[in-house]
Order: C-alpha cells, then structure tokens, then sequence
C-alpha cells in the first residue's frame, strides 16, 4: 500500500483543532473527508502534533496509507479541491517508505508564538496573534526564558489531560524577538507536553509585565506542580510552522 | 479648534473602502460614527489615501477638528472603544496644527502589495494577499519594474474614474522581492493615481508568467492607454503601509 506524507497549512480560527472531535470540525475530519471525497477510500490519518483548537499550523505534517497507487501531486491537488472551503491547505505531498510515520518519525517540532503588544485592537491580524494590551520587556522575557531551555521535567507546564509518558521533556530552543509592536516566541524540540507552549508563553508574560522575575520561573518549574506556573497563553497565537524528520 | 492626526490600520475585507458609500461600511463612516457615539460632534474626516473596497491600511492618516479640546490618548482610546466590532483601530493620535491636512500635506505614500505565488488554497492569508497559483518569475517581474520607477505620465495605468487633474506622477520606489511563496512588491510615491498600483501589479503578473518582456511594459507606459496595459490585480493584496509628511 501506498504512504504519503503531506505538509498541511491551516487557521484553525473556525477548527476544533487537529484531533476528531464530537464538537465540531477538526483538520483530521476535514482531510479524511476530502480524501474519501477524492477516491472513496475511508483512512485515518496520523498527524505530527495534535494541535489545539483555535491553534494555527504553517507546515503540520501528517501520513496515510491509500489502498490504490496515485501520484503525490494528484494527492495533493484532489484533497485541497475537495477540503474547500475549510482553511486547510495541502503544501506538499510526497511519497514514503512503510517505516515512516508522522508522529513518530518525528526529531524535531517547531513553533511560533506570535503577539502584538499595543493598546489599539487588532485588525488583519484578529485571531491570528495574543493581542496583549499593557507594554510587554520582551528582553526581560527573553532572558527568562533561558530557564526552560535544555531537558527538564515540565510537569508545572502541562496540562491534566496530557496523554505523554514522562513529563520530562528536552527545550533545544525559545528565542523572543520583538518587531515594533509584535513579540515572536520561536521554539524548538523533539516533541512538547500538552499546553507545553502556551504554558510557558503565559508564564514569560508575567515577567514581560514585571509581576514575575526570572527566578520565580525557575522556582515554577521546580516546583513540578501546573499550580505554580503561569496561565496558558490563548491558542491564536501558536503557529506550528515545521516538523523535522 | 483642536485638530487631530489618527494613524489608521483597518482589515479591508469586509469594508467597502475608505469613503462613504451607499453600498455599505466605509472605514470613514466607522470612524465618524465612533467619534458621535465618544462626544456627539458629527464630523467628516480627511484621510491620506482614499483606499478602494477590500484594500488594507497598516498606516493610513486621516485629521480631523473638534470644538471641543481632548487629549489624543482619549480620542484614541474612545475611538477604538466605539468602533467596536468594525475591523478599524486607531493606532496614534497626536494634536496638529491646522495648517495640517492628511491628504495635502502628505509628502510620501508607501504601499505593500502581498501575492503568494503557490498552487496549495491559502488559509491563515485568505482575503490578505493575491492567490497566483502559476509560477511567477519575481526577477523577471524585479526587472521589468524599473520602467515605472521616476516621472512619467501614467495613464495607462490609471482607473477611468480617477479625479486626478494630471496623469503625471513621480514613483520613488518599486522593489519587489521573494521570500520562499511570498511575493512582496514595495512602492513609495507622493501619490498614486486611482488604480495605479494594481494596474501596474497586474501588468508586472504577465512578465512573471513570461507573457510579457520588459520591452512591452515600456511600449504600454508609452501608449498612454489604459487598454494598453494589464488587468488591475485584486484589491486585497494591497495594503497602505505608511503616509510621509
């Protein structure tokens, strides 16, 4: 049996996010369905990371299998002529061996977390980005985050529902950059707790906001307890923007 | 009469341009609602840039006077306030003198015209940037720019309803760019005539599909005929950066 692999681009504003849901439409669905649509075959697709509601992706990465043999070009033209219009977009489709998996074949996940730090509300970039109103130190942020990077056991930054088997987790890196009025977070690692990123975005911007100083984040992740760190940041503004394999 | 300068940025999507029209909401209407709404005055506003329906502004300008004296931090947060839930915010206000006009004291006009150049249906960018699913050779299209670059008589390149008196503009700018699908087309004048930048866009889209050389960009600017040129692009790669005065 054939195994493709495509590179899938979405706004998940309107998505329940990447996993089936009771509640409403997921990417899963919305590819699984476009993919029967395209040739009558009834799959389940494996997705690199299971991202949340309302939480966009530039470049998740998912496989499956087809029983009959198409080329990954007409893959990839006929899920994106049949997901319209749901905010799904196939980049690229390739083929690979049987031993390739998306989720587990995985070496390195890749996020972005985007916020515009202004008074003023947003426009073009509504649901795409946490807009956060009082002025943010994103130096001051920057140098907290130093605490996360490395391997340590994140149980403060997730969440209850996380599924993982260890909480221990290895950061490789969390780089604050700050353009005018937009703070990016970029964050790299082989896999990420449930919450993981937003867990520690929110805590950085108890810092950002003088509240926290960068010893209290060390002392939240010691603490191995979710109580004791920071907020989860909303959803919008994370980006799944590459998986490495 | 206190008069004040508001830097504007708005999501043209689902407005019908910067004037009031009989069609639907205009981002002037918005602004002159909220402000009635903040201390009852019924004004019209001078913008920088009379924007078409579903362009972008991440910096238009507009002045306005009141008879009554508030701090600009006021009348922008009032505004922001009352033009809730319109895509419209008002980033900086400041006090002007009142020899200060928007639209005839502006030196500069900077425009940013967005394509993503890719088969794949955008998604997070939809109604935000030109779709051109063809592949376009951007050098090609960097090159033949160069002919609109310095004064010429560009009625060619102008809507039929343009109220300008002369045809003759000076373009500052015209610098186009890659970045992976992104396509970014960056253009400075004193001011454009209406259309201009889309016609002169859409026309540069046929040398990037190698139906035009840059030997026929030149004999349309030379024609002096709007049937000489190419198709405007769409209204909704465009976007008003930033006015100059």
């Amino acid at each position: 049996m054939p195994r493709y692999k495509v590179t899938v681009e979405y706004d998940g504003r309107h998505l329940v996010g990447w996993q089936r849901q009771a509640n409403g439409p997921s990417v899963q669905q919305h590819i699984e369905e476009a993919i029967q649509k395209f040739c009558g075959e009834d799959i389940r697709i494996q997705g690199a990371g299971r991202t949340d509601a309302g939480v966009h992706a530039l470049g998740q990465v998912a496989t499956f299998d087809l029983q009959k043999e198409h080329s990954p070009f007409t893959v990839m033209n006929a899920i994106n002529q049949h997901i319209k219009p749901a905010p799904v977009a196939i980049l690229d489709c390739e083929n690979v061996d049987d031993e390739f998996n998306a989720r587990f074949s995985a070496t390195a996940r890749h996020y972005l977390y985007r916020i515009i730090n202004r008074r003023a509300p947003l426009t073009v970039d509504e649901g795409l980005a946490w807009h956060v109103k009082k002025e943010l130190d994103s130096n001051a942020m920057a140098e907290a985050a130093e605490v996360f990077v490395g391997q340590h056991d994140f149980t403060s930054f997730r969440a209850a529902a996380c599924q993982a088997n260890s909480p221990v987790k290895t950061l490789s890196k969390m780089e604050i950059s700050r353009f005018e009025d937009e703070i990016q977070v970029r964050l790299s690692a082989r896999s990420f707790l449930h919450n993981q990123v937003r867990a520690m975005v929110g805590t950085l911007s108890l810092v950002g906001h003088g509240q926290w100083t960068k010893a209290d984040v060390q002392a939240a992740l010691d603490a191995k307890d979710r109580q004791k760190a920071g907020p989860n940041a909303p959803p919008h503004g994370l980006y799944l923007t590459d998986v490495d394999y």
